[in-house]
């Protein structure tokens, strides 16, 4: 029988703990899989103590996913390279501006066969005035294969084991139910899906769209402009990912990273929210995130300028008026009013 | 130069309303439309005095789409047959019970060459344990051409010309661009496929989807659950059309009439409310209609129960889990609760 496999969780912010609750209960079950589960945690101070002492103490992550009991078998780890020690399976769930420091310190340190699998989502910059996906960014520094998991996922939601569902885009047929299992439960249901970019693409670029859609809720307008502007949205998704990621495929569109996350993310969630927020109060992104995400960064505003570079690089901002608007939105560039002016001539109308 | 145009609206409710007010203020300015507008209005008493008369002076529908004048250019006529009388275009807008009589009054009654327009949504019951699209039967009745129009359109907002989008579905390359220039506004942005019965039958399937969501609302179960039924619902949507329409392509379900009519629905929209009560007060479909509808019918179980009268008499049931449990909760044969369990296996998790 082959050795069970080893797991690592690099990331415990509230989507990678409420994962780590859910790894941790399969692994108990599952004989292929090495019953430790190590989850590197950014060592910081709770109340005087050491967060891995409080979640190895009491199996809580008591500052980002409180009130939600860990397995026992999840073990907290302060420092990654200890971590990821003889992982076969990586799972990235931290915020897509740290990647590139904690691969760097992982280069040469992981198992050569490893696989990644990253819930992060966002871009990152590279080279030539372009953006590349995370998990190409992890698979290039790493040399390692990558797969995502993206979908209408609220981490408090998930843990607390109301029925939902999650992709997983992963082109290696081996690895595929592995990763499958280990993730699946009886009320968080996978679906994989080899479209691995269109997959990771949608969990970015849906956060851009809710903050538009924030906005029309912020001008007063109604549910059929809001469902216009969703769709529209949705259209752009679908051009920037046939544009820049060619070979995915449309039915990806309509798996739970797609059209289900866009919908969970444009009525709840926070882009939405300091959205509406922006157009109400007249106060800019940066003191929202002060007062509303207790300096936390907006997913949608980064996303949206990382877009936008490489859109104005390649002289495409007017294939994409509305994920263009919301940048210019966002940066005082364009007045919010002129939002439905931008995309009342969208190209998906001529 | 051709004659003009003659257009009739057969129907004067809500929707029938609003697009009275967009078609009438569209043939003032296209020169190849006929000016006057003829809308055929079932006549009945307000405050003591006649509908039509009251449409006829102050021009509006008081009763139907109060706070919104229609143009002076649309008259209202009690007489289905001399509204329709010389048309060339016929706008069928009346709830879908209505239809085989309306149908059975303009037989040899319209001009052979009339092209119709249906915005009804719903399903006709026809031989051999079937049900059939509604602009079929009309198409069959009067031997005309029908196409259809459907989209994320609460006619409220319509009239009060909120930003939009709407999908015409013809097959006619040289009816389709007059169809679109007399709908299209600059607030209300035509698409045109064609794909006709894929349109359709999104317009009458999505709100067996919002019952269902509406159930998810009244169990209590969060936004990750209800963004999972919203996608399950549109994938048995697409299977529906793929199994019993085949030829439809997959992209008509990013139109307005698919995924942002189904958002809209089951956001908004009566058919989300009364599910949402049903569970809650524990009163049935019908009481509810009385309570919150003044009597009105609800779309959703009508559509789930002539979904279930097809499918049942083919065996199908198990392959739509969703649009099946929806029928049962409404008939008191299945308990709410056990909803989940129903989608829990979904064929699409197979």
């Amino acid at each position: 029988m082959p050795k069970p496999k080893k797991v690592c969780i690099i990331g415990s912010g509230n989507w990678g703990s409420a994962i780590a609750k859910i790894v941790g209960s399969n692994a108990e079950r599952l004989d292929y899989v090495d019953n430790r589960i190590t989850m590197y945690v950014y060592e910081e101070m709770v109340e005087g103590r050491k967060l891995t002492e409080i979640i190895n103490e009491t199996h809580e992550n008591v500052k980002y996913l409180p009130g939600h009991k860990l397995p026992p078998n999840v073990v907290a780890i302060p420092d990654v390279v200890e971590a990821a020690d003889g992982a076969d399976i990586l799972i990235f769930v931290i915020p897509h501006q740290f990647i590139r420091n904690i691969c760097a310190a992982l280069i040469g340190r992981i198992k050569p066969d490893a696989v990644g699998l990253s819930l992060i989502k966002g871009f990152d910059r590279v080279e030539g005035g372009a953006i590349d996906l995370i998990s190409n960014t992890i698979s290039r520094l790493l040399k390692i294969q990558v797969c995502v998991l993206m979908g209408a996922n609220l981490a408090n939601e998930v843990a607390a084991g109301m029925f939902c569902e999650t992709t997983i885009g992963c082109k290696d047929k081996r690895v595929a139910p592995l990763l499958r299992d280990l993730i699946q439960t009886e009320n968080f249901k996978v679906v994989v899906v080899d479209d691995v970019n269109a997959v990771e693409a949608c969990g970015a670029l849906k956060n851009i769209i809710a903050v538009g859609v924030g906005f029309v809720d912020g001008l007063g307008y109604g549910d059929n402009t809001k469902a216009a502007v969703i769709r529209l949205g949705l259209m752009e998704m679908i051009k920037f990912v046939d544009i820049f990621f060619p070979g995915s495929r449309l039915s990806t569109f309509f798996e739970s990273c797609g059209v289900a996350d866009l919908i969970t993310t444009c009525f709840g969630g926070r882009n939405r929210r300091v959205g509406e927020a922006f157009i109400k109060t007249g106060k800019s992104i940066e003191v929202l995130e002060k007062e509303l995400l207790n300096g936390q960064k907006l997913q949608g505003p980064i996303t949206a300028a990382e877009v936008n570079f490489m859109l104005k690089n390649r002289g495409m901002e007017a294939r994409f008026p509305l994920m263009t608007a919301v940048h210019r939105i966002c940066t005082g560039e364009m007045k919010a009013a002129d939002l439905l002016d931008h995309v009342r001539n969208h190209p998906e109308h001529m």
